[in-house]
């Protein structure tokens, strides 16, 4: 299997992080792609029209999108119930607290392309404020409940929570999500001492 | 259950067709939430930090987000493997086609949002090009293989290509999709001989 991908997706990060863990990595190469918001890129577009990493490219040529489902994928091919419980509420808990995190990575990438790709005559900041605010607010509600998050084993809202906070480093660095979140600064550390968050990190 | 709804959502659309389809609407109160870029709505922002629609609350108080988590859940309820196939290839492919229309509706609603809300003096082209061209090129990708589509038994791809058709006319009426996408136009047509499809249709 091919998966298109950059050291800075935290999308194509979360895939690469559930691989190793669920011991499917070195059945998986990884396929450079340069993609963002206004660059052309018709030959991956054609591929996929939504131009966004990572797609899994299967061996008979069939893709599965988006990381969400990509993750089910292998989750399924590693024996299933690995990643996302396969039944009952918990089931349910980590798929919606993964559609949060999801969401919070959306609005910051939102707020990325507004501070950075966009020509500064056009920021508006009142688009910003709303999302970085989402994805802030997101993150109280997750240091409110990563304790009992951190009790379980671990699953794909852990991982994407991982991402989450790892992105804020990454492109927020002065935010100061540690100071404000405590309990998601620990949790954050001990997620490190996994070789799977620890090798994806994004570059400095 | 409480679904937390607008009738000019394309994505508590979806949930809605897919409860009238597997039986469930009656065990379902629409509740009406309003919510948009730069609008505050705090009380919204505790439920769901997001601040989108839909949200499904459980009658413990546990939420299910987002419209897809909520279609599997619901799905699930009814007996599973009824509008995500259980299995095989399938369930892969229409998980990976139901992704790339969630995103073709993020993008639409993303040039909404720009043409739209945001104030017109900062207003992007290139953004907006951009996006437009996701859905549009996506439009042809389903233009392609809808006859393959259609063949199968209703599932969640046909009912979120529906919802994207729909909010194609709901908010770009003039981008000329059914001259461009014949067989999306007679798909269309045909979807909307089920009572979910055109008792869920956008307001004029």
């Amino acid at each position: 299997m091919k998966l298109t991908f950059s050291p800075a997706s935290p999308f194509a990060r979360k895939v690469r992080i559930a691989a190793i863990e669920l011991g499917l990595i070195d059945r998986i190469e990884l396929v450079p792609v340069t993609v963002g918001p206004g660059q052309p890129n018709e030959d991956y577009a054609k591929l996929y029209p939504l131009k966004k990493l990572p797609v899994l490219i299967l061996d008979n040529g069939d893709i599965v999108v988006d990381s969400y489902v990509i993750v089910e994928y292998l989750d399924e091919l590693a024996g299933g119930g690995r990643l996302i419980p396969a039944s009952g509420a918990l089931k349910w808990k980590v798929k919606s607290d993964h559609s949060l995190l999801q969401g919070m990575l959306d609005s910051m990438l939102l707020c990325r392309y507004e501070n950075l790709t966009r020509p500064e005559a056009l920021r508006w900041k009142a688009w910003t404020d709303d999302h970085w605010n989402r994805a802030w607010m997101g993150m109280a509600q997750f240091d409110a409940k990563v304790d009992a998050m951190q009790a379980r084993p671990l699953d794909i809202a852990q991982i994407a929570l991982t991402c989450v906070l790892g992105y804020a480093d990454f492109r927020f660095a002065d935010c100061g999500w540690r100071k404000a979140y405590p309990r998601l600064d620990a949790f954050h550390q001990k997620m490190l001492e996994r070789p799977s968050v620890k090798v994806s990190l994004p570059p400095a």
